[in-house]
């Protein structure tokens, strides 16, 4: 393990991670919130004098970074962002304890929006917008994870995206991978400068445009609104942010493909069309369920149901109404979606679609062994037969994935919390989507729970967003065996 | 396919169900029941004629029975099965709606135990003996169609129960499998005599010990009682119950095994050991929960903890305590036990210990590759490694079996139950379990479904029971392509 280069990067990244606090401290000067200033300005000086030092210290030693450092390095930076990005909001006292400071940074850096806030309004707007900017930078990451990082460590599922990407090298991080990250990137940020002026045409401020857009693109589902988007009763503003969710949920690398004009990639993307097929089925189900129910209108039930059924898939969570009050069936199709999640390479979290098509498959495959036992049959994505392997770690990965479900709705309902109340704590953590069922219902907050709770969740968060493999490689024993 | 065959198969299948209603007549005649005669004679005689008829007709003719005959033969008699026997509801009218008596019968012979009766002890005592009958036949039918027929068409997880069991040939019926299969329904009704007698020992009557042993031995959970096995206040009832219920979801084939005195077998099984390790971990957290607010003891605590846990791990469903009124900890536990379902070639249904075992197996070996990409690892199972198409055909069913859990929790929310109760009702009719949660709790009842969904959930409560692929597999093109 190369300690020292992890140290280096991790000083970088806490760095980097300060320097955008300046952002809230522009928002603080703007909206008058002078007292606001020391939340932001200490950590920076902070971490500056700190970080900075150790890179001085550092200065000039590089080497190799193996894979092992390479996954505890993943796991260090969201766990070091999560506590320094957690700071202003206990020096200014908005969350006074610092495990409930961890628990929203966590969930903002993971893009979860899970939030312990119970009255989000109260709050000053530099403080909601650090709040709302972790998002952004969490996905950031999670892009620069997916694309560059994950598939050198051999991480389930991403090896089907790197035979999509531009050939990046298995063995290290070329400057081919890291030119692919900075177009990614851009894309990101086109998207940001694209929805936040959409949403500013539709009424909304640069401020509040900005923090939906940071919500929406990373899929995290922070709102500064304590309705969330249900704030807003216009239909184009949750038809533009329905729009982005989905977006935001769609591997970034096909959006490469579609600048380059390769657009055969895209139809022949069996995650994409798996992917919108799922959308749109889930949302006419859920739509029938609100028509003449909750909505007079079909076509208002129908933008209530895409609205959600989009934040659920995506893994945002944002919601516009109180989708704890609709029909069951309504209700039932959400907590499947749960399961589900966005696109591999996409900012979404849950299990991904690609996994979930391939373990799907897979199940389907194997009953043609019964009626030829000595064919050869293999799964097909995008068109090509999958490699056995392949298959075999995406299925290693879904039943981890099922089993930390498992696990973790029974260290909640330790707490004494009820069966749907845990169960979905479970799923919507796990999965980085936010608000779920029971107690922690889309008008309900996270506040409740006791604080050994709020740590085990903030670092559920963290596996489900680091794709489950990369954290617990590290609880092996064989991780640390030379 | 040999449809000949298949029908003469059946129609002898049918005789020996029907011959077994001779046994309610005894009942109906001790009992002076005389106007529920006409309940079993008539199908006695209509069935006798019918498929007597039918054998006379196709006399001689034989042939071989392949693989997809085999298939269709296993469906075709649990639904034949059921069709017939629920033919003495009806006509006693003690379940006037055949629909009603249909889900009632193939909840028996699956050995789920779900019920649409509302007031059980209002039905006259030879009905309610054949009700439970249906589960011991249906429980006799499980360890031929398990130990004899599966194995051959290449089921799932049944090849490593082949591994275990004397060497039965791959590719026919030999004289050495029936063999086999004699001496495990000589086992079970060992069993049968043992546990009947010592309920009566415990002071239950032959009638009331009958019932519940067949409940118990096929692992599903029809009482004759209303309060289920929890009417008797006798602790000792309750123990001979949790011990026969654990007993009657292990391997039969261990039994056998054990009887030829080779105990290093069972020693080594991994199945059995995981499988009494849930059981001791689940009853444990379940006994904590309730010791000191549900029961002032800890050993009436343990008592019906041991009980519950042991009835729903192995899939059997009686209740000595209504576990919807439990503190939340212990009804998560249980509800968690749901996914897991007995061992196989057990009685016991659900997804079964050896496959949680080895998905769970699965998940953690593939971390081992991202620290040794080059390596190769291998899952071992009762101390050997497990072939890599035997593990995927395991994972394959397992994914199947989640997606007909999350199908089945839509399907019945179409009818506009929430979401308690459609996935509980997923978990106890695909596991054949019995009693879940939300409307259909221990103290509940199926009566309150639509039809349609009845009927869905009498075929589910099937495919549950035979393994998924069994059914499945007839519903594939390729299936009756020639």
């Amino acid at each position: 393990m190369n300690l020292t280069l992890v140290l280096k990067v991790t000083a970088i990244l806490l760095l980097v991670i300060s320097g955008f606090m300046l952002a809230p401290i522009l928002v603080a000067v703007y909206y008058a919130e002078l007292d606001m200033l020391p939340a932001f300005v200490l950590p920076i000086v902070g971490v500056g004098i700190v970080c900075g030092g150790l890179l001085l210290f550092v200065r000039g030693r590089n080497g190799e970074l193996s894979t092992r450092s390479g996954f505890f390095l993943v796991t260090l930076s969201w766990l070091s962002a999560a506590a320094v990005g957690a700071i202003p909001f206990v020096i200014s006292q908005t969350i006074p304890s610092y495990i409930d400071a961890f628990f929203e940074t966590m969930s903002g850096f993971t893009t979860t929006g899970a939030t312990i806030l119970t009255d989000i309004e109260a709050l000053p707007k530099s403080i909601l917008f650090w709040r709302s900017l972790t998002h952004w930078l969490g996905g950031m990451g999670i892009i620069v994870l997916t694309v560059a990082i994950l598939p050198l460590l051999g991480v389930s599922g991403l090896q089907l995206m790197r035979a999509e990407a531009p050939g990046p090298s298995v063995d290290r991080l070329t400057p081919k991978i890291t030119e692919t990250a900075k177009i990614l990137w851009l894309i990101y940020l086109g998207l940001t400068v694209l929805e936040t002026a959409l949403l500013m045409f539709g009424g909304l401020s640069l401020y509040e445009a900005l923090t939906h857009t940071f919500g929406t693109l990373a899929t995290g589902g922070f709102s500064p609104k304590a309705a969330s988007v249900g704030h807003y009763t216009s239909a184009y503003v949750h038809i533009v942010i329905t729009v982005f969710m989905m977006g935001a949920g769609i591997n970034f690398i096909l959006y490469y493909r579609l600048l380059k004009g390769q657009f055969s990639i895209i139809r022949r993307n069996t995650e994409v069309k798996a992917y919108l097929g799922i959308f749109a089925v889930a949302s006419l189900i859920i739509a029938a369920a609100l028509y003449g129910r909750t909505y007079a209108g079909f076509g208002e039930s129908l933008r209530f149901a895409g609205f959600q059924a989009a934040s659920i898939l995506t893994t945002t969570g944002y919601a516009t109404a109180d989708f704890a009050t609709w029909p069951q069936l309504a209700q039932v199709v959400l907590f499947i979606l749960m399961f589900i999640g966005g696109s591999a390479g996409s900012t979404g979290g849950g299990m991904k679609v690609i996994r979930i098509v391939t373990a799907v498959k897979q199940g389907f495959n194997e009953m043609r062994y019964l009626i030829h036992p000595r064919g050869v049959f293999a799964i097909r994505l995008n068109g090509v037969p999958v490699r056995k392997d392949v298959v075999y770690n995406i299925t290693g990965l879904v039943f981890l994935y099922l089993f930390l479900l498992l696990f973790t709705t029974l260290f909640v309902a330790i707490g004494g919390h009820n069966i749907l109340t845990s169960v979905s704590t479970a799923l919507v953590t796990l999965g980085n989507i936010g608000p779920g069922f029971g107690r922690i219902g889309p008008v309900e907050n996270y506040g409740f729970y006791q604080p050994y709770i709020k740590v085990y969740l903030s670092l559920i968060m963290m596996v489900g967003r680091l794709e489950v493999y990369t954290v617990l490689v590290l609880l092996t024993p064989a991780f640390w065996k030379r």
